[in-house]
């Protein structure tokens, strides 16, 4: 009798790709297959153990393959940036799908490294360390040269100042997602409440031709962008989260690296250099958390509540 | 009706005494107090919701209070190094506890920060970024300045030459003890069978008289140590483990930091600068452990199948 844990995939991009991957590699699993989006039936109805829905970024927009997949009696990990925590998107949702995966004994999470490690699960285990935290500053500057055109387009990569300028205006383009996700998953762990979460997001435009994997970035076009998310608690910032992401650091003087600050006494600073890789490092964290989800308690989930994601 | 956590502190030593303050300090716990030895029904007799131990390194030594503790239909937590994953000290003990521990729907917990986290815990969590591990490096510079001259003395420090290699022989030099302990529990969690671990310790000399917080160093006098495990898998190195402790850093040219290594595609290197303080970050470990100890699945535990300690 096999004691693997089956799980497919719904989304056959880049992630779910490397998370397969990944898993194929390991004993204990039986990776049912990646299904492209034509394929849903196969991939939500399948009864898998873990069902992971690599789709889109919007809550809104995976909340029905979330209930089928829970329908059918499967745990789900999504990396839908929204999902590292529903509740700040629509609670309506959010509650409904949590009171569907409770009476189906099920597990949702929505995790990836960014929601889902670095400015979250990694941030709270850092804290562990600190008899009170009073504030937090969370610094990553990523090399998005692995991105595909797509993601690059809708985060702001590719574009003139006028067109950045509109994109960011009609919501075209987003920047990266997730970051009041990461910062309620904190806050809501610490017990700090938010009054309000600002937000910015500046171009950074490439000063000679730059290559991507997917894309060319001509001189006067953005090549990445610096974007910013305060969220005050008592009238002041309590959380910083900055994303400086460029599709060639070395060009621009930037260095890939994540660093923590924590505002405690002493205070704490921990620094990944070079920075997290964010291909592997999504994929990685999807893959790694297949065991914890089927063994979590029933509900949607987040990871304060989780054990570590590794490889196991 | 009051929901708040009762936690009782046994061992009125400095983590227990920091730990208590730091709940104090919050709300929704009720510090019922920190007992010395001599009032041990007080203390583990109390059936509070989470009962902390704080009196000993070793497993066999702190095993009676652990049985009281759970017999009181307490919740356990104990800064006691071996009980981080008790299996490695004496598997009996370790089986007996953990069944009593599951009769009375109770967990029991060893933890601090190391073992508990820098060794463990957080390294665990730093492999989540990683799609397989194929060794783990992580190196400690610990300034010991703050340490009570008891721990001093038995970690190795204050000693002539002739004294430390004597005590090192007969074992009454323990240097920093919970290593085997922090590596099983990685082993463990990422599924590598240890075969053998090594253990050097070597001697560290003032050259000049130096003062920690309890005790002088005269020069020629030991003022700390470099311990070294290497955890052998499939017949080399998988785990390497660096303590240097030192109770005046700066006037031997070191700089407390703490480095985490992984041997992964990409590789990953995260570190913590300055390094982690020991006396505050044992004690936050401690509290920040009373919440998620109280809310896991009964039986003795280990930080690999916790979610994050988080000042909450």
């Amino acid at each position: 009798m096999s004691t693997d844990l089956r799980v497919s995939f719904y989304g056959a991009g880049q992630v779910s790709g490397n998370a397969a991957a990944i898993l194929r590699g390991r004993a204990g699993y039986d990776v049912l297959g990646p299904y492209a989006r034509d394929e849903r039936d196969a991939a939500l109805r399948s009864g898998a153990d873990v069902v992971v829905i690599a789709t889109t970024s919007f809550l809104r927009d995976v909340a029905g393959d979330v209930e089928t997949a829970v329908g059918a009696g499967s745990n789900v990990i999504t990396t839908a940036e929204e999902a590292a925590y529903p509740w700040a998107n629509d609670a309506e949702i959010a509650d409904r799908l949590d009171a569907a995966a409770r009476a189906a004994g099920v597990t949702v999470l929505g995790t990836g490294l960014n929601p889902g490690f670095a400015f979250d699960a990694l941030v709270l285990t850092v804290c562990g360390i600190c008899p009170e935290v009073r504030g937090l500053r969370v610094d990553r500057m990523v090399d998005l040269s692995g991105f595909g055109s797509t993601v690059l387009r809708r985060i702001g990569v590719g574009y003139t100042p006028a067109e950045f300028a509109e994109g960011t205006r009609n919501g075209s383009i987003t920047g990266h997602i997730g970051f009041p996700q990461s910062i309620r998953v904190v806050a809501g762990a610490l017990g700090v409440a938010i009054e309000r979460i600002d937000r910015e997001l500046e171009p950074l435009f490439a000063e000679e031709p730059l290559q991507a994997t997917s894309l060319a970035v001509e001189p006067g076009e953005t090549a990445g962008f610096r974007q910013r998310y305060a969220a005050l608690a008592g009238g002041s910032v309590w959380f910083e989260a900055v994303f400086t992401g460029h599709v060639a650091p070395g060009a621009a003087g930037l260095e890939p690296r994540d660093e923590i600050a924590v505002d405690a006494t002493p205070p704490v600073r921990v620094v990944t250099a070079p920075g997290m890789n964010p291909q592997s490092g999504s994929a990685a964290i999807v893959a790694n958390s297949v065991r914890r989800v089927a063994a979590a308690a029933p509900g949607w989930t987040t990871v304060a509540d989780l054990p570590p994601a590794f490889p196991s």
